[in-house]
């Protein structure tokens, strides 16, 4: 009997093939499949000497390489090739067997074939995996969602090629179905809004402070040595320092600024909004993105008055309060895609333990931060936690940074500088902390031209007032 | 033979009843449906003397009653119930009958329904109807979908029943299929930002301005003669001016501030995302809503340390300064708004004519305003105008608030309050009129950490630096 592999790729693009590679360099045999066996060639040319490899051209022989239960990683581009690999591999598996989907499915997608394969007896694991190339050949945070039993057979091999963090493995059983993409879809959105608010630090140490894009990556640098410390710092300081070697100007003033997106963050608010939970960083995140993305109308609006900012006019403290609005509203972004996880969770029965998404974010993904031992420790001491803002740590932080915040906003305002992030932040802040809201007007409103009815504050029941009429109250 | 009616109706609560009434006075037989015939009986004895009905109990009577083409207008609860009433009469028309949908149905839903109905030789027209329970009675704005060839037939009474300025109806053949139902989506979800600026208007004028409600009602009365003059505004001042009778307190004070939601405000926002449209306005207002109504959070939150607003504080100028903040933002909310309409229209082929939305938005709908005049004549003037803000009314509009509004957003953010619409609506605006956005160090990190390329300024094609190795640049 040939010795058969523990697990197997299909879809051996970079992410593919980095996966397999991972795997083979923890002592894991490896079976291999791609759509043209070229790619399936050169992987083992390439690096068939980091481990056991089994290729298979057919599909077919690619099964029958693997031990039962077969564990079979998918990792095609999201949406209808997925579909076509699952139609093909599924007939040939069997009971028991896993189909694991590593790509940046939906969850709704994932929660769909999840329950369809499942019928037939199989396994379907959606799998968040986040680090990009690099993390998936070196150690990615991984997010896998499916049944509790897959886990277990899937776990440890999963484990075994995730980042560590003192040892322990950036990768847990999130939840069933769609668990793990939907978690991974938040971790990009809230990517997006950490990486949103580096822009808007950096566009206010540089227009208002009058700093240079070396100057600010010394500031960021110095700030990656603080309670901010994280991989986007770290590589925003890379990025400011690098000088374009054609023009001898900064790099990031050769760099058309037209910022693209692949679609998480926008499925992270759409997913936020059925729930209703308001994520307004991320949401404003996506749109800056969109904004910076719309050379048409950003050319016919390039004449709007508005102040230009002084460089040197932030004061002494500028730098200061950036960090300070900075963290303050990465704290908000960060709270807002954690309550989302939790109403997921609640919403579909996923009984996520928000902690050990924290936990598991610490290393191999982009959001790495020191600052997610934190929120681990907050969630652990405390799993309902309502907001992370709540929580002692991050309470003493905003109260810290409450004056600076405010500044940075007014300031951005005063002087014409788009910062939606830290504005929305702030504004979402504020809002929470509202002992009343101006949402009662609304409330009137509504009442007034739909009869949509209010509740009282003094007694319970739902009240209508005649509007049209006499104007007085009645029960509705 | 007896008499045929012109237009019938199946659903008749209030909604219903009220377009059927509005039909038969002015002069049309109208056939009526309900799936419990006790309603349609109802209706007879009460309203009978208004005009002429033919009421049926059997699906088939009603069908019969009708003149060809048969006009059967169905006004029940989207979703399921939609679905269950037209496939209950689709096998009872014949061809070149037309189904109305008159709720508030998804617009994604409308394209699905009239593709299928076409196929059936039928017309399915889906049509927004604003202006709620008195709209549908006194007149209504209507925004319909559907074929061409349908508007004509049905376009001459929805005319004749909606409102009215200066003898023209607010009623247009909005474009094909989905389009009358995605316009009647984004107009409530301008709705909903213009209610979130009011209510922050109103929020400021409180808690800074130091001024009771009833202050506010005679500040918003005067705003209703001015630019702002709308039915918002209006029924803002009698909905601020209410005494609770109970209480003899303020009627705002005494409902509870949480606001609720329907659902199209969302949908706008999740179309937006889709197509990449950045309706900033729109979400904070949702998102400001969903804050509301999370008490849970809210309670937890109460404690976050922050400013108090000294009552007063706000300095001589501050009812000013809100309302040019307060026109400044609204025009952000509708140059959004109108610009997904434009996506929207150019994704789907629907060739909307941005200045007949506004037009018949003027009356008989919640957003109407004397401003939606000026919106017309933009449009009119410039059809494919890339941004309202941009139009010369608009655009000196903006100027004169310049500073007024930067004031008002500083305050909100020194002094607590929460003002996400006017905080959002100004960083949009400093966004688009930005010469340079940080989004490039954006499309720089994404470079870094996933190779996903960038665009140089000073030349075409797609760029990518080595940063794991010499960071030299290489095409890619």
């Amino acid at each position: 009997m040939t010795e058969k592999a523990q697990i197997g790729v299909t879809g051996l693009a970079v992410m593919g093939r980095n996966l397999a590679r991972n795997f083979a360099r923890h002592g894991h045999t490896v079976a291999l499949h791609n759509r043209s066996y070229g790619r399936t060639k050169e992987l083992v040319e390439a690096y068939g000497h980091e481990g056991t490899f089994i290729p298979s051209e057919r599909a077919e022989d690619f099964v029958a390489s693997l031990e039962r239960p077969r564990r079979v990683v998918i990792m095609v581009k999201a949406g209808k090739a997925t579909d076509a690999v699952i139609d093909e591999f599924a007939p040939l598996l069997e009971e028991g067997d896993m189909l694991i989907d590593a790509g940046n499915a939906h969850f709704a997608d994932t929660r769909r074939r999840e329950a369809a394969l499942k019928e037939r007896g199989l396994h379907f694991v959606g799998t968040g995996v986040s680090g990009g190339e690099e993390g998936a050949l070196h150690g990615p945070s991984i997010m896998p969602g499916g049944s509790k039993e897959s886990y277990e057979s899937l776990g440890p091999l999963l484990e075994d090629i995730s980042a560590k963090v003192d040892g322990e493995p950036c990768c847990v059983h999130v939840g069933p179905d769609g668990a793990g993409h939907f978690v991974k879809m938040v971790h990009n959105g809230i990517e997006y809004a950490d990486m949103q608010l580096i822009a808007e630090a950096y566009d206010l140490l540089r227009s208002v402070g009058g700093h240079s894009p070396a100057e600010i990556a010394e500031i960021f640098k110095g700030w990656n040595e603080g309670r901010l410390g994280s991989y986007l710092i770290e590589i925003t300081a890379e990025v400011l320092k690098q000088i374009d070697a054609e023009t001898g100007k900064p790099f990031v003033d050769i760099v058309v600024d037209q910022a693209e997106q692949k679609g998480t963050g926008r499925w992270t608010v759409q997913a936020a909004l059925d729930l209703g939970v308001p994520v307004s960083g991320i949401a404003e995140s996506v749109f800056a993105r969109a904004l910076s993305g719309d050379p048409k109308v950003r050319a016919a609006a390039a004449d709007l008055p508005g102040p230009t900012a002084t460089a040197g006019s932030g004061g002494a403290d500028l730098q200061a309060d950036v960090e300070q609005a900075l963290f303050a509203s990465k704290i908000v972004a960060y709270a807002q895609g954690f309550q989302q996880i939790q109403a997921a969770s609640a919403e579909y029965g996923w009984d996520i333990d928000p902690g050990q998404m924290a936990k598991i974010w610490r290393d191999g993904c982009i959001i790495r931060a020191k600052f997610l031992d934190f929120i681990k420790q907050a969630f652990d001491k405390s799993p309902d936690l309502p907001s992370l803002l709540v929580d002692e740590y991050f309470l003493d932080a905003v109260s810290g940074a409450q004056e600076a915040w405010r500044r940075v906003v007014a300031t951005a305002a005063q002087q014409g500088i788009p910062a939606p992030g830290f504005a929305s932040a702030l504004a979402y802040y504020d809002g929470l902390r509202a002992k009343r809201l101006p949402a009662a007007l609304i409330q009137g409103q509504r009442d007034f031209f739909g009869a949509h009815t209010y509740r009282r504050v003094d007694k319970d029941g739902a009240f209508h007032t005649m509007w049209g009429a006499e104007r007085n109250e009645v029960s509705a």
